[in-house]
């Protein structure tokens, strides 16, 4: 990784907010630290990153974010341990997803050393806004998005990427019970489902209140062929217990190679649990609750990280699933939050010390 | 309809910048007008809208609309006949469609007569931005965008309804070569695609550049299961005339259920052009091309009025359509862009009078 450290020129804040922070009562991502990063593409190129105190953006009403949705983002999070070390979960990874997606919604690449040395920066400069307490972390957010100007329906030639971070609680709280989608689909065969794009998110809001207001918290979606094959649980990847395999979606163009899942997978493979990535219909999820094989059901996550279903409802049914003593999700929740706060050894090389 | 036009403040621009402008040679959305119409949903309410100055907007960058795309838009023009009488074109449509896209991405619903009203005394005031040379007109961009705040992927608290204006020229210049779409998808079943969704148009960007790269300036899209029927043109309704018979695929939750598509399709039925509005497959109009049967294509929509295609690649292959003496594309886009400015009577009530 070439340096670039040097050039990042820094704006610090003269009013810190950190005081107003109730750390101990957090919510998830409303509350933002002193400074963010921005990096400006203009002429053709990404310019050298500022950091800046957190602050407006200001655009024209033309800005081509507002009408065509041109835009991506990552998730992640840092946390501190006892020594007061911070630390990241495979930020590459995520420096690496932000590109794909940025492809193929005809967005320009950033380069990763702006992003991984104006991250670290950035971290360093507000490193007293990472919460403590168990189960919260400061949640990172970069995006980019088409700043440029101009009616046309066609890519921008102005772009801003921009890391925000945010002291945060839990994503969810309490039992989570999802609706089997019937209807609405999130993704084309094709289509942009594997990007974090942001219009992914905006489609899923209706058909998630809709679940909502039939007693479910979150919608599993299926493919919009014939809805058979299982493929995402709300903004999450979705992992199925049957007996004491684990299965999930394989990837594709219409499922998001999400980096808390394939630390899931190969967390559970170096444990000897077994884990079969593969296609999953609607068909054999409900065999297997009616016969009583179907253990677990789990959304994962960077916000959540690993999110427990309760039951599920299709075509008019609900089914319940047992309470495990010792679930997959616990542990490798357990595991996985060890591993990534530096209470754990580390034998895959995940953890990233800023 | 209710009168709401007496609250609407207006604050008026100190300079106007009417003067910069060179109305010649307008290209299409880059200039905008002296004045915005602005509304905005907080408190579970759309307030009343108010006009002022065109500004820049200020926004928080945990703003959704940065992150999750929640937004729609819809393009309209307005025309100035010779006697200065100003002219829409079916709004109410625009107003009714704008909401169908909000509800499906989980917007509230704009009150008619905000819309309306509002629109209407924006025109009002900016009157003398209304281009009148030959093919140009004031394009008009009603958009609504998520503009409350926080990370949680959730639907916004607040919102922003906004009308910007443009003088502009035409929207495309030169011949329309279009690649019949193998791989890539513009919309799902149960998906947002009839929804004119901000997210919609940015995941068309990467297949059109690669399209343009092979020498074709659109895509025509497909359906992601097969790529087997045909759907729309780029941005816009596609029509495809074989033998005398004009046939365009039915609206579904794909397809954007145009203005200028259904305005097509009853300008032509009215004239005894046999229109079909049936599934197409790509089988057909390949067929068609070799066998001398396919007689034109082109595409439909609010800023091109209509586009005439000049040939299509498929599987590596070039098809080139004949150049026809009088075309249904000439003939439809004179008649209904004569109604649109007034030259010719208007049986069907289609225009408006602001």
């Amino acid at each position: 990784m070439s340096t670039i450290t040097n050039d990042i020129e820094i704006i610090k804040t003269k009013a810190t907010k950190i005081n107003e922070v109730d750390f101990d009562n957090l919510k998830f991502g409303s509350v933002f630290s002193d400074h963010m990063l921005v990096c400006e593409y203009k002429d053709g190129k990404w310019h050298t990153p500022k950091i800046m105190p957190y602050q407006p953006l200001t655009l024209d009403p033309s800005s081509k974010i507002f009408h065509y949705g041109q835009s991506v983002f990552e998730g992640m999070k840092a946390y501190k341990d006892k020594d007061k070390n911070v630390w990241l979960f495979r930020p590459e990874d995520n420096c690496k997803r932000l590109n794909i997606s940025s492809k193929r919604m005809a967005i320009p690449e950033i380069p990763e050393a702006y992003f991984m040395e104006g991250l670290i920066t950035l971290l360093q400069l507000d490193k007293d806004w990472i919460p403590t307490k168990e189960g919260s972390s400061l949640y990172i957010r970069p995006f980019v998005f088409a700043s440029g100007n101009g009616f046309h329906a066609s890519p921008a030639d102005e772009y801003k990427f921009i890391i925000c971070t945010a002291p945060s609680g839990s994503y969810f709280s309490g039992e989570v019970k999802v609706l089997i989608e019937e209807k609405y689909s999130r993704s084309a065969n094709g289509g942009v489902g594997f990007a974090k794009a942001g219009g992914n998110y905006a489609g899923q809001f209706y058909p998630t209140q809709l679940a909502k207001e039939k007693g479910y918290q979150q919608v599993i979606w299926t493919d919009d062929n014939k809805h058979e094959y299982i493929e995402e649980a709300g903004a999450m990847n979705i992992f199925v217990r049957i007996e004491d395999t684990l299965v999930t979606a394989p990837t594709s163009d219409r499922i998001l190679d999400g980096i808390t899942r394939k630390s899931i997978i190969q967390l559970a493979e170096s444990e000897n649990i077994p884990v079969e990535v593969r296609k999953l219909t609607v068909t054999e999820v409900v065999e297997a609750a009616k016969n009583g094989t179907l253990k677990e059901m789990f959304g994962a996550g960077t916000a959540a990280v690993i999110s427990p279903i309760s039951g599920f409802g299709y075509k008019g049914e609900d089914y319940e699933l047992p309470k495990l003593e010792n679930s997959y999700a616990d542990y490798l929740k357990k595991r996985i939050t060890d591993i990534q706060t530096n209470k754990a050894e580390d034998p895959f090389g995940w953890r990233y010390k800023v």
